[in-house]
């Protein structure tokens, strides 16, 4: 017998036939007399449109308001799946955030789990009852509905795994497991069997979608053992573990990319003391994160250009928050540019490895793609080029470094 | 200044568009000083999605997970609400059952309200805020969600102001307020301007859909000022009162129907003590409500025709009941016939007027209706009729009752 954490996607609960395809792997896994707790996200479609709701109500909208009207979309999920799996003649029932309750911090929107109270629901497993736990939602001290941020029910798996010592958790979603690229792009992209949670990391903060970020620190902080596969076929998922549990390390795992990216450049800036917090010291007051930085040396010791990013969607505000600051900054030009990719290769492998970005600099180079920004990492490099070049960029990455399938 | 309850249904709050039309007339409340609490229904038509999610989903599902998943609709509006007051500079929060919280017994599916805390939204009133309370909504003592059956967000209303002592409560709908009888079908139907409490539950109860009769009940026993009247225009509502407060008492003041009635008789029982029990306590216990009740004498003393009404949704139900207790029963034949209505006119005035009986039957008699059952009671007369005759009997008794609009 072992406890397990099943939790399912949008796309894995997008209608009723959906869900009773999910139910029957719950109905597999009770069967196998485990102990079962399942995790579900809204079905596909419902949150954006409940957020579509928020955004036409109000511009600066109120987040305490927001994570009420969306997290309703689980609850509902929650209580179709517990319906189903009684109609199977399986115990079950729904619990929602607050009923756990799942205790988190008080940022809406992005709250993060700080307690799981795990003694009803353990009682209840004595009974042989399935707990399904509705994803992305938690509540706050002051007793309000908070949610995870977007993808949060695979933080919500991972942490209930954690506070209930689960032997598995399991993520199951449209894909069978993580890949070494994106598929659709590249046609020669393949499974990757077994990756580091370092490593699923940064695929995921640098632009793989297949999990939320947080939910990974979560894994590796507690030790979860998690899987990503698919909730249509019966193959085996992507491990996530730990890196000595992998005998045979790739020196590259996976390449990822992200679109969501603008840069911009403020030109011929003071090259003098407290320039570098002048310009990122309001950005942060606006909440904007800035992603890669780079210095440009000044040939004659006074002036610098300054050249960062920051996603698409905060662009625009950026440049506001820069105009207005700068008479203390001091530049004499601002110029931005929203038609960028950032493009990373991904791997615990590199640590000890020499050449793997002169690997990419060459690749890229015969391609003729301009590299705009290089940014690196212990077990990653990330250079930002133009987004016409996506596909050839990763296709050529993905042959040089041996990632193709045979 | 007053204290005021403002409660907007579905059609009220259908779209983003009507939402902001009902929080403008919140605005208005606002601006004249008061205290306001505002509840709001589902926007019209979710509740009925999600009512279909469950029906495919389980034939007998669990209560208890029936409302976790409706619920969420009246969580939406309550959010969107309390988000669109904000954008309009009006300090505002959502809350929802559990939150205030409004406990009820554990009755899913029809809840009754017990307590409602007052202290956290009072203390908020002296910041100017309003509270939007989710309708329809509630807490079981085993912390789970319960809802107040079809219509409960009036109950949630009506015991809101009950429990804050409010001035007024303002049920927003469709309609201008109550009609002497269905103005879709009769053309002269007026608006009433005053009705009593006890007037206003036989209508609610008899089949006018303008009120859940078990806010009517909850208003009566508390005294609470009940209004409905229109969301779309400033016309004066229908005030539901006392009978004193009403000078001028009509005789009859107004005339419901319900199709959603099945008779059926059974032929030749036995015609002994205890017969009575031993048709409707089993239907009793499988839930089955039954209404008009007629017992015929038989001419030799031994055998006797039974005839009542139940629901069009609980006949089959009650067919099948009936079936499996005929030894016990006794019975030679049973009929059943779902093509039929219930017409009851309705008036306190009846009390201290003759006659007002045999002006129905006199009437249907001239229009060659053949009446079924009869039952009555002290402000009520009701009589089952053929489906058939509904319109030319409701308007026929509109006339003989002098009720016609000039």
């Amino acid at each position: 017998m072992a406890r397990i954490v099943m939790k399912f996607g949008g796309t894995s609960v997008a209608d009723l036939d959906r869900i009773a395809n999910a139910a029957e792997r719950v109905r597999r896994e009770v069967e196998a007399g485990n102990e079962v707790i399942v995790t579900v996200s809204a079905m596909a479609g419902v949150t954006n449109q409940l957020v579509g709701y928020v955004d036409q109500t109000s511009k600066m909208y109120d987040a305490r308001e927001y994570d009420t009207i969306v997290s309703s979309g689980e609850q509902v999920t929650a209580g179709l799946m517990a319906l189903r799996l009684q109609s199977m003649g399986i115990s079950a029932r729904s619990w929602l955030g607050w009923q756990i309750p799942i205790k988190t911090n008080e940022v809406h929107g992005k709250a993060r789990i700080e307690d799981i109270s795990t003694d009803a629901i353990v009682a209840r497993f004595a009974e042989n009852q399935v707990a399904v736990v509705a994803g992305f939602q938690g509540l706050s001290p002051l007793n309000r509905i908070t949610t995870l941020g977007r993808g949060g029910s695979d933080t919500t798996a991972v942490a209930l795994a954690a506070a209930f010592k689960a032997d598995r958790c399991d993520i199951y979603t449209d894909v069978d497991g993580v890949y070494t690229t994106d598929p659709r792009i590249v046609s020669k992209a393949k499974k990757i069997d077994m990756i580091t949670f370092e490593e699923m990391l940064e695929m995921a903060s640098q632009g793989a979608k297949v999990l939320q970020t947080r939910s990974v620190e979560v894994a590796m902080n507690h030790g979860v053992k998690l899987q990503v596969r698919s909730s249509f076929e019966d193959t085996p998922g992507t491990m996530v573990v730990d890196e000595d549990e992998i005998v045979e390390q790739q020196v590259v795992s996976g390449i990822a990319y992200s679109r969501d990216e603008a840069k911009i450049t403020l030109v011929r800036v003071n090259d003098k003391p407290g320039v570098a917090a002048a310009i990122f010291g309001p950005l942060s007051d606006g909440s904007i994160n800035v992603d890669m930085i780079v210095q440009s040396v000044s040939p004659d010791g006074e002036r610098t250009d300054m050249t960062f990013t920051v996603t698409k969607t905060d662009l625009g505000r950026a440049i506001e928050v820069l105009e207005a600051n700068r008479p203390e900054i001091g530049y004499e030009n601002l110029l931005s540019d929203d038609n960028v990719v950032k493009i990373s290769v991904i791997g615990v492998g590199m640590r000890s490895h020499a050449g793997v970005a002169q690997t990419m600099f060459r690749t890229l180079s015969e391609k003729g793609i301009n590299i705009q920004v290089i940014s690196t990492s212990e077990i990653k490099i990330s250079t930002l080029i133009s987004e016409d070049y996506t596909e050839l960029a990763l296709r050529a990455l993905h042959t040089a470094y041996g990632l193709d399938a045979q």
